[in-house]
């Protein structure tokens, strides 16, 4: 990265309580089969002030099934090795260097970065700004973890914690430099 | 567990965003050397109800050197199939079941269960009933996890979710039987 960066990273995403963000299977049912938030838990609200969304291969391919396609205001990048395909609605890149020189050259503003494995190289690299986290009142003992390793701490600064509704509780944070 | 259980179980524990209670080494350092939350946290309001406090062999190796000694107030009961003690402070069992045939014996009440393996095990077995979970503003990307393997769902109602001062936010659950 030699250009500065012209955008911020932005994380909104549900977890279980247990800090899971899908089943070892990919399996969403604890999600989407219980009670819903008030209104959408303010995923519209966010997702306004969005212009790009970088996801991995894994959320990626969770994805692409979803008719209508879910993303049609923001312009959709995945970060993978090894995707190849024709789906004129992705761009893929090959490297967390790649994306952030894609970004910047598109001139991103507010990049939504979703995925556990992205969310945390973008973190382990400085490039998340905030995050919203919805806890889901279950521990599902297993699953894909939404945060991983990491090189150093990152310090957050704590910006509201309230109820949101189907038994959800919604947090969000800053990333302190 | 052939006698009804005559006690309910209870977590009072802080953790990182990410779900650790302490560094790899056991360090606290992330909790304790920062800011501190308003009062205590709540801690002495939930221990004045609490009778008999749970714990396993890390736990207690960590605490033996406090001094003073900061559970006068409360029977200790150590889980370990090892530890070897003369410790009279404590009472060391060697089983899960033997804590349960313990503490059902001894006319426990409210029972305050510590330390990530304690915990996990103890929700897999149905022995507790609410945990109050303070989230301190930093991810460590790794450490001791609060929670582990369960075999099955583990839901919860939750009660309350506040920012506590400190940039600590504090959540309560029950579970759900």
């Amino acid at each position: 990265m030699t250009t500065p960066r012209t955008w911020t990273g932005h994380v909104f995403i549900a977890t279980s309580v247990d800090g899971y963000i899908a089943r070892p299977d990919g399996g969403l049912d604890w999600l989407t089969d219980g009670p819903a938030p008030d209104g959408d838990g303010g995923y519209s609200e966010f997702t306004a002030a969005i212009d790009h969304l970088l996801m991995g291969r894994g959320t990626y391919e969770t994805v692409a099934a979803f008719d209508p396609w879910p993303y049609s205001r923001m312009r959709v990048v995945v970060l993978s090795s090894t995707l190849s395909t024709d789906d004129d609605r992705v761009t893929v890149v090959r490297s967390l260097d790649d994306a952030v020189d894609f970004l910047t050259d598109a001139g991103a503003e507010r990049v939504y970065v979703d995925g556990g494995r992205v969310i945390t190289s973008c973190l382990a690299a400085g490039l998340i700004d905030d995050l919203v986290i919805t806890r889901v009142p279950v521990l599902l003992g297993a699953g894909l973890p939404l945060f991983g390793a990491l090189p150093a701490d990152v310090r957050l600064e704590s910006l509201a914690a309230a109820p949101i509704g189907g038994g959800m509780v919604q947090e969000r944070y800053t990333v302190v430099r």
